[in-house]
């Protein structure tokens, strides 16, 4: 791909890549036990904006990876993102029936189905991630699983769980955020980069600024996307938030100060991506999609 | 610990040690968010038979490991074992509400809770493995993904959930089982031994035959336990598969039929440790335990 073609058509090829990837790698859809496959393509493929996949193969391009191997790294993201989503829409959890503008994996394979077919989509994020050629993939599998687990992803969903009886404040609301949705985006800019040669002390701070802004920039959209949003441009049920009382930026801040909130973090993520170098361009176009998304 | 120490002393003392390994590596339960932790902590800790752990460490002393090394991996594959267990209690999989003699983890936790509990402990089990010294640590996080997915103990789950539906006949019952019980015990012998010096072709085709017997009677054991156990004795509910109609060894070949299997497989396990010479007395001492077990 010319490395000046436009950002929308960036961001449209490398969606397809990573959807061809998770393709080729997860087990065929008719192989045994065939539903749990089923399931599987069903929750991870056909949809989704694949943020973190784009974010891994934007990081990959600040360390001149090859595209081959931030694949892996971008299946892997993809499929532990969408694991986390099945789970959350069950019943026990948030009780959603629509997701990426179909029906919820629960609701068209059943709770059990859908339980493991999260359960096995975890399993292969690492499973994938495990097949990249790597030079340290061991220390990739912890970063993933860190992310992934009690003090990432799962440790945020517990912390929002607890929040439907006692509202958070907005100290509690960015570690929920930063655990819930952060973790993982930090790992796909961490784990993207680690996919080329190895940026200096300086280079990985300015990452890692990066991708704390960019993961609570995009928090802070989707509480603006809830109240503002309908469930036809979000692809998932709009309202939610003011229904289940939680609390959000919006709520906290109020619209305008959320407003605001997502103007300084994207100028912080594009800030951090400057000091990065030219090679950091997706990082900056990423930033400024994000802030700007309307889906 | 002496070489010469008796079977039950050996497996008390790594049952012990497999148990503050894990208490050791997992965030405490004060950790916040503290509920979490909690319940990961009372579905891993404080109970169970470790035998996944106490195979780890056997295939370890084949292969000449520091226990040191092996204990990552025990703790890894009972975390594993653990979450899956979570998971099968949940409402909409077996809906059991006991589980190693205590309230399982829904019923103690809630059922949102305890799915992620199970979810974290997934992830844990990637972190304790990553962490790990292997030389091909990324090879072993493969091997456990793939042991733990769809085509390992999540899809045997998935065949299992399909038989309340159809029963299984003979040959789908073993795959379930090879899949469902079968490849987490493969892997915590393969793994195991991965952590000493590696052994030849031979041996690996020992230890593979070995653990495929021995995960295979470790099942036939519990079919019939479920006919002759109580849930005092056993821990958990006691006559489920009858209730359920599942189908079993025990209805598929009849008590007397099963035992008989029970035996065949123990005389394969203890010939294919045989084969791999005077360490391998703990996996041929293991052999005739599983075989014998009552709970």
């Amino acid at each position: 791909m010319h490395p000046d073609v436009a950002f929308p058509v960036w961001c449209s090829e490398r969606a397809r890549r990573v959807e061809n990837v998770i393709d080729r790698l997860l087990p065929p859809a008719a192989e045994s036990p065939a539903r749990l496959h089923e399931a599987m393509r069903y929750a991870v493929l056909g949809g989704g904006k694949r943020v973190r996949a784009l974010l891994a193969y934007a990081a990959g391009e600040v360390a001149n990876a090859d595209p081959a191997v931030v694949d892996h790294v971008a299946a892997s993201v993809e499929c532990l993102h969408a694991y986390s989503l099945v789970h959350d829409d069950l019943p026990c959890m948030d009780d959603d029936a629509l997701r990426r503008g179909k029906p919820a994996c629960h609701v068209a394979f059943g709770e059990a189905m859908a339980l493991l077919a999260g359960d096995a989509l975890q399993s292969f994020a690492f499973e994938a991630l495990a097949a990249a050629p790597l030079i340290e993939g061991a220390r990739a599998a912890g970063l993933l699983a860190e992310a992934a687990g009690s003090r990432g992803m799962a440790g945020g969903q517990a912390i929002d769980l607890a929040a439907f009886d006692a509202a958070l404040d907005l100290p509690e609301l960015e570690r929920m955020h930063r655990l819930k949705t952060g973790a993982l985006i930090r790992a796909a800019v961490r784990l993207g980069a680690d996919c080329g040669r190895l940026v200096d002390a300086d280079g990985n701070d300015a990452l890692l600024r990066y991708a704390s802004a960019i993961g609570l920039a995009f928090q802070v959209v989707d509480d603006v996307l809830d109240v503002e949003g309908t469930a036809q441009s979000l692809g998932k049920t709009a309202g939610k938030d003011a229904v289940q009382r939680k609390s959000t930026y919006v709520t906290l801040l109020g619209l305008t100060a959320a407003r605001e909130r997502i103007a300084a973090l994207r100028a912080e993520a594009r800030a951090a991506a400057a000091a990065l170098g030219s090679r950091a361009r997706r990082l900056e176009e990423m930033a400024d999609w994000i802030a700007a998304r309307t889906h």
